[in-house]
């Protein structure tokens, strides 16, 4: 396994204001460069104390390229509905240069209603804009004179600058929630994925990466050499009742920023988001002690971690790449400070040299 | 005087690759920061050696932010025909928050057809859209429940976040180019001013000043606290000979750079740029002996771009901030350096505490 950092804000000014999240969120990602993590990756989000003091993943990474040298830095995910092809493209290929080659761009869709209502997107248009962005950006990055007569853009002849620098363009990820078909198609396209294991039973997360890693070997492409991000909440201390005392808090509060975010999903359907109006259903939601149960939050000493990472390899695979999230802004930084070095210390100590 | 630095690339990968430009400029970037200048600025662009290397200036500027600590950060500008508002205002108030108020963000109109065409915008829609553009930034900034009804964008209410960390909004500045009615909008909307000096007669920026200046006050601003940042190519070197073979051969490249992205301007024209169609005619252009004699470039040793500030001061303020070209990626990133070095040292040494 590999393990990054993954950086999904949930807080909004009245409990952490931006300046001082976005002071410790540097911080960690250069820890975590120093440290030996693979990756820093950031969500896409607006509006919502979920995500939103995130809405351009590529402005963070981009100031986590500064200063870093190591680590890969991932968007988890952009958004291609909600940004030109040509801009989307121009400013991930800047990153790709600025880093060094070290992008690993992650696409979404989105599911949020009031986000696609600010920027006067349908939520039906929602996969074939998904499907068009990724198929633009990546012929911007690798062809030259470039004509696109697509259903939402048309541009061209065109070549994109700057070029990226890893060729024919970065690792391309995709973010798949629900769908087998989304993970089968990812897999035909050689696509990498990025799971969010929290929102799917275990035996719906086997189904999938049975059917991406079955597609990608039926893609052309050699089996092993697929790449699967997975994302847990961690809170890693030297007592149990520390790390879970913590964990409850700061979960809770991630809890009620989704919910807000969410909540108008109890006004919307949408064919392309099949059953998504449950979302708004609290009482579905897990306790801490169930995530906990489940393995879909990592808590407790690095003995009680590192037993839940045997679990999920023995459940996924041990060829993922988990990517902690270690700050939503609830908790002071020390805390996320404390889980990366009981991390790269006591948890996973080859870290460094299994990246 | 306060003295910045600005990043205008106009190489290709035939030139010097992304990687290597922004390496060096990211150094140099780092340096002026070291000794004190006020800013670092630069642009956006598409697709031509005309800094196409910079589609997304905010990416740049990010990266600066993460390994800079006292210089402010200038878009010059962003083109908000090309980024829907609330992606636009997101992502600038993210790097106020992550540069700890060190923003000014600067709006342009855009001029180059084929940029237009790839973003599918009309030329003729351009003024309407940079103004509505920037009043929507400026109303997500400062308001809480924003509800946008323009001509080009509808959404709300949302309430924008991160919120900004300068309050009520990071300053405004307006890049202009030709027209006087564009100097006395931005006076009396209390916007600041970015002037280009090298597509301007000396009258025509004297004529402009004054009529931004009047206008700055009747709209009620104390006078003097209005912002004027010009930009200069800049070459300083130990010998005259030194710094003007340089600055020839580098002004030689931009001018070339710039004649290939105006070039379609042969084939349109529209109502709001009149005059544009002109832009096209190579025979126009100024040498490097007659830019230097106006002033429209800077280069040669301290003493002789001392006397060439003196000469600006005189024609225009001593009020104004310049911004040093010094990296278009044709030289080596040291003549860059030197420039800068003895810009701190022997032309202007009271840099940093004027600053």
């Amino acid at each position: 396994m590999k393990f990054g950092i993954t950086f999904f804000p949930t807080v909004g000014p009245e409990q952490t204001p931006a300046v001082q999240y976005f002071e410790d969120a540097l911080r960690l990602a250069g820890l975590a460069d120093e440290l030996g993590f693979h990756h820093v990756r950031t969500v896409e989000h607006y509006f919502f104390t979920y995500g939103g003091y995130s809405p351009d993943p590529v402005t963070f990474l981009s100031a986590v390229a500064g200063r870093t040298t190591n680590v890969r830095l991932g968007t988890s995910a952009v958004i291609p509905a909600f940004t030109h092809p040509v801009k989307l493209a121009g400013k991930l290929a800047m990153l790709d240069n600025i880093s060094k080659g070290r992008l690993d761009v992650g696409f979404g869709r989105a599911f949020l209603p009031d986000e696609f209502a600010a920027f006067g997107i349908s939520l039906d248009e929602s996969r074939p804009r998904f499907d068009e962005g990724i198929a633009a950006a990546k012929l911007l990055w690798s062809g030259e004179n470039v004509t696109w007569a697509g259903e939402f853009y048309r541009f061209g002849p065109v070549t994109l600058l700057p070029r990226p620098v890893q060729q024919p363009h970065p690792p391309v990820f995709v973010t798949t929630a629900r769908s087998v078909e989304s993970c089968e198609a990812a897999g035909l396209a050689g696509h990498n994925l990025m799971l969010v294991p929290a929102i799917l039973q275990r035996e719906q997360i086997q189904e999938r990466l049975a059917v991406f890693r079955d597609a990608w070997v039926r893609g052309g492409r050699a089996a092993g050499t697929e790449q699967i991000q997975f994302s847990y909440p961690a809170w890693v201390a030297d007592s149990t009742e520390e790390a879970h005392r913590i964990g409850r808090y700061d979960e809770e509060r991630n809890g009620a920023a989704l919910g807000a975010a969410v909540s108008s999903w109890a006004k919307v359907t949408s064919a392309q988001y099949p059953g998504y109006e449950k979302l708004a259903d609290q009482s579905t939601r897990l306790s801490f002690e169930a995530k906990l149960a489940e393995n879909k939050v990592l808590a407790g000493t690095p003995a009680q971690v590192r037993a839940q990472l045997e679990q999920i390899a023995e459940w996924y695979g041990d060829d993922l790449t988990l990517s902690l999230a270690v700050h939503s802004g609830h908790l002071a930084a020390e805390h996320g400070e404390r889980t990366l070095r009981l991390f790269a210390e006591q948890v996973a100590p080859k870290l460094s040299t299994t990246t």
